[in-house]
């Protein structure tokens, strides 16, 4: 009988494992699946359903079958049992049941009101995967690609009008979806849909909050397919990067807001420790990202005889800056997006070119699985997960204010950025804009990480249908609305990037002018970072013994690469940026874009410096470039 | 107050996240510095400590700190709670703790014993995760990486051998220990140390499969650095490669073999089921990893334009043949082995140059990974598994029983492989791999796999035993042991079989009388797959056109490659093979090693055809390259 029992439980396990096999299973064939049509639609150049579109349809199918077609094996887990000898849930829990003792590992709180929804179809809960695995699986690698993909010139010259989009337009995104909900949800209170005190002013920001961090990267795909414009394509590519960060930290910040009193009254000290709040985990997640890359001196170590061992180390050194500032209680995406610019800026230089081209494949790799991952778990999730709740109201409230929101930041914020750009952002690009405001993977895996109270379902099964709606429609019409928009495609971006250096040539004499009046902290950032950040943590730039004082030369000698002192002048992408010159260099061309000339040019020194108050959070170094901008003379903004 | 709970439980559950985090950052934290020393070792060219050595023993001191200087936060979890309500263990178990539901995950059932020894730090348990990871997620990359990195020229010359010590050396071992441990539980019963009916000569077998999975992992690094024998190389790896597989079959056999009814009386019937078990288990996971392989036909698809959509296919179809084969209830590692195999002689012909570097690279790096963080993982084990039985008289039973059952593998099977092989295996080859013989991440999987009752956890804690003494005694002493057996180093793999040809060709006489008289089955499989399945599967290999008879041509037209007709001649690889003349290459070249001269010469033709009995499982068409070695003329084996 012992005998038999021991044997009885080993093909229990085994079948535990075959389990655990079929769900990975599921996913490979959804991504295969994927893949292929991809490949059919990249063959025959359709471009009304992008693959992360795909993805997400395979997904629903498949949930469909799942809910439907497979069976509910395990009904005993509706009922609920009493324990009054525990106090509170500990993570672990070993029961005897008829003479066994079985351990139980602690899951989840569950409001009483889904305990008879939660039907216990066990395929179904197998395949709704902890929350955590998108935080600390799928997402870094995504964000780090981003960062470490970035195109630093392009970036770099619309700095200024991205950190706008990205910090000012998030939060006044945040703030009007928070507003237009909450006038929704005091509708539903009177029309009897909701009970007043579910829902408060703060779980409608929250919900602002998460359904700000727009993600174009359908959009964007088919931009980098089509060779899009060049400044639209990195206004919309910087705008989205920076914006899923702070839309992060936002969410962070808000739900962490914890008024003494009424939760619905405004309490001024806590409002201001949340925006401390905002900046403290902004600005600490920037510095140990960064710090993580700079750690990585690579410099010295003979490591890239070994590229095996240096793409490793650099796997895990950009992993560990995203799970330290997890463990620190600071926010993980923001770190180690800066840890991919920061890699990408000073680390790279150091890779050996193996290493350079095993870390950019693995990187971009990692992110298109972990990307259709994602959007097949996202199809799945409107089948598997098991508490939706659909307000029809709260619905077509949260489109309407998504739409509204979009607007308010695009718009007058292209408006007031126009006012001080040189190259004015026509209306053609706002309107692009204003399309390319699709949610996607951050703004799902922010909701799906609580979904414990019926407010946070209501937000979760929300925020999934905004996804599918902006994904498919949006996503799906990038094509049309570009031939409609009539803007530029074809473009080669280091070519543009030549041709405006050619066309700038011409008038040389005010270069100079420019170059003295403009941008002084701005340069000055690059001159520091060129003469000695760059020597001092790259085989890069000039030699530490020439640009550091007579007294510190013993020093300098040692921390001079041998490499540094040879090819000082090849260093192509510091010089040119250091130059500067070619910050004056993009605002001839847009002759090629048809302008609606209706903006206007008046109070152009006063408003420029506006707005760009966000854009100061943490990054002051970088806030020059858009004065820069705004201090020249404007040249041919009605070109 | 309801608010007020609200941000307590977002809280908690973001410090559940944070919890995630951490231990991802200690895995993270041993694999940089494992990284890191791997580094300065090869730098210092240090060989006494492999990777491999070094991750284990970073993981060893990190469980020693996490197991005595963490707290244990989670006292609550040694209690058992009594529930008379159930009849068996749900997977979901939701209970009622002051007035809050909980839901709770079936993890694994515990013997009474063990309830005690559960003392509750979270640290711990958290550290120590579900070995269905080790089967789904880490394994797979490794073995896959074994069977695409398959040097095909040098494996297929010495196939014979190697399938002689991989399935009948493996059943030699399993048996040999399982006697030797089996005499050890009687002693420990006699002396009172063991219950009688707690250990069964079932388990002794079991115990002897799992410890049968050789991993010379560390031996083979070293013997790859310094371009040790390429025959001696090729042996080992082949057996270490095919063992693993052997060995996971057999303990899954032994697992399941019930016999009706006194678990320690021979059962006639229930042992021909589980041989007849293996053999369905190892045919149908051959079956299915080739199929997997196969199925991916690159060809006639246009994929090699996208070579992302190609990467990503390849490593997912390589996954899902692991997984399907899981599912199926056959042996995922069996599947995957044979799927790398394929996959490299078919598909990696069709893939495009970019794709092919990329996989490889990709391949490379996931094993890199897998393989330290499960070495990191074994150290960690030591100390953070909580079920550990150390019994000295079982540990030294192993010790011995794993030294007895090496040298009855290797011993009697050299000797009876070199009665047919012209190229003998020398004594020093035989005392280096009798050396080489050790146990590693399969065996600690394996044994880990079920860990419910006493005696697994014995057998759980020896193995781990043995694999640190292994890892660090056998694997420091390689590169001393090298030199002391005076075996060659520094041979280049492809000059040696250049040289071996030079040298071979004059005497050109005897050549085609043995291309005549040699390996017609060999032979014909070869040709088979060179007329018909290349050119069908690859764009490689003759037209179809040209192999086919005349009535299949139209068909013949459409399956061929419009590539085959032009580079007919550039399919260097099975040209290679196909002339077969290499086969008789390695007789000549034995003269570099000393070899002692005494074994016999006597009676070649007689048992030459007997010690491929077990070579024959499954792959009968390899078994006559051995055939072909016994049935030519001994030109110079005492040389």
């Amino acid at each position: 009988m012992e005998t038999l029992k021991k044997y009885v439980s080993v093909k229990d396990e085994d079948h535990f494992y075959h389990q655990g096999a079929v769900e990975l299973l599921i996913f490979n064939f959804l991504l295969i699946l994927t893949i292929l049509t991809i490949w059919l639609f990249k063959n025959h150049r359709f471009r009304f359903l992008h693959e992360t579109g795909g993805a997400m349809l395979y997904g629903l199918v498949m949930g469909l079958i799942i809910r439907y077609v497979t069976k509910s094996p395990d009904v005993e887990s509706g009922t609920v049992y009493e324990c009054e000898k525990l106090k509170s849930g500990p993570s672990t829990l070993l029961i005897n049941i008829t003479n066994q003792v079985y351990e139980y590992q602690y899951k989840r709180e569950i409001s009483h009101h889904n305990v008879n929804g939660h039907q216990g179809n066990a395929m179904l809960q197998k395949m709704t995967f902890d929350p955590s695995i998108f935080f600390n699986i799928l997402l870094p690698p995504i964000i780090f690609h981003a960062g470490y993909s970035l195109k630093k010139r392009h970036f770099f010259r619309n700095l200024g009008s991205i950190l706008t989009y990205a910090f000012l337009g998030t939060a006044i995104s945040c703030i009007v979806i928070g507003l237009i909900m909450y006038g929704f949800v005091k509708a539903m209170v009177h029309i009897g849909q909701l009970k007043q005190w579910e829902f408060h002013f703060t779980d409608c920001l929250f919900f602002g909050s998460l359904m700000s961090a727009t993600d174009p990267v359908t959009v964007l795909a088919i931009f980098h397919e089509l060779n899009v414009d060049t400044d639209l394509y990195t206004l919309l590519f910087g705008e989205s990067v920076l914006n899923d960060a702070v839309a992060i930290v936002l969410t962070h910040s808000i739900s962490i807001y914890s008024p003494k009193e009424n939760p619905n009254a405004f309490d001024a000290a806590a409002f201001f420790q949340s925006v401390g709040n905002f900046l403290g985990i902004f600005a600490g997640s920037f510095a140990m990202g960064s710090s993580y890359a700079v750690v990585h001196l690579t410099k010295f170590t003979k490591l890239c005889e070994f590229p095996m061992l240096e793409t490793g180390l650099f796997f895990l050194l950009s992993w560990s800056a995203f799970l330290s500032a997890e463990a620190a209680g600071l926010t993980g995406i923001v770190a180690v997006l800066f840890c991919g610019v920061t890699q990408a800026h000073y680390t790279y230089n150091n890779l050996s070119p193996d290493s350079k081209m095993r870390t950019k494949q693995l990187f971009e790799f990692m992110n298109f699985l972990a990307e259709n991952v994602i959007f097949c778990y996202m199809g799945l999730a409107l089948f598997t997960f098991q508490n939706h709740i659909f307000n029809p109201l709260f619905i077509f409230g949260a489109l309407v204010a998504i739409f509204v929101a979009r607007a308010s930041n695009i718009y007058p914020l292209s408006f007031l950025l126009n006012l001080g750009r040189k190259q004015k952002i026509p209306w053609t690009f706002q309107h692009m804009m204003m399309f390319s405001g699709l949610r996607g993977a951050i703004a799902f895996a922010l909701a799906i990480r609580d979904t414990g109270s019926q407010p946070k379902q209501m937000m979760f099964s929300t925020a999934l249908l905004m996804v599918f709606f902006t994904v498919w429609v949006f996503g799906g019409g990038t094509t049309p609305m570009l031939s409609w928009l009539q803007i530029r495609v074809g473009v080669d971006p280091d070519e543009d990037l030549k041709a405006r250096a050619a066309s700038q040539s011409a008038p040389n004499l005010d270069k100079n002018t420019t170059k003295a009046e403009s941008a002084w902290l701005f340069r000055i950032w690059y001159g520091f970072d060129h003469k000695y950040l760059k020597p001092l943590l790259t085989h890069a730039g000039p030699p530490l013994t020439s640009t550091l004082p007579e007294w510190c030369s013993p020093v300098a000698r040692i921390l001079t690469s041998p490499r540094a002192y040879g090819d000082q002048l090849k260093d192509g992408d510091t010089v040119y940026i250091i130059n500067n010159d070619e910050l004056t260099e993009n605002y001839e061309s847009s002759a090629h874009i048809p302008v609606p000339a209706q903006d206007s040019t008046a109070s152009i020194q006063a408003t420029g410096k506006e707005d760009i108050q966000e854009g100061d959070l943490g990054l002051g170094g970088y806030k020059l470039q858009l004065e820069h901008t705004a201090g020249q003379p404007q040249k041919n903004s009605l070109a």
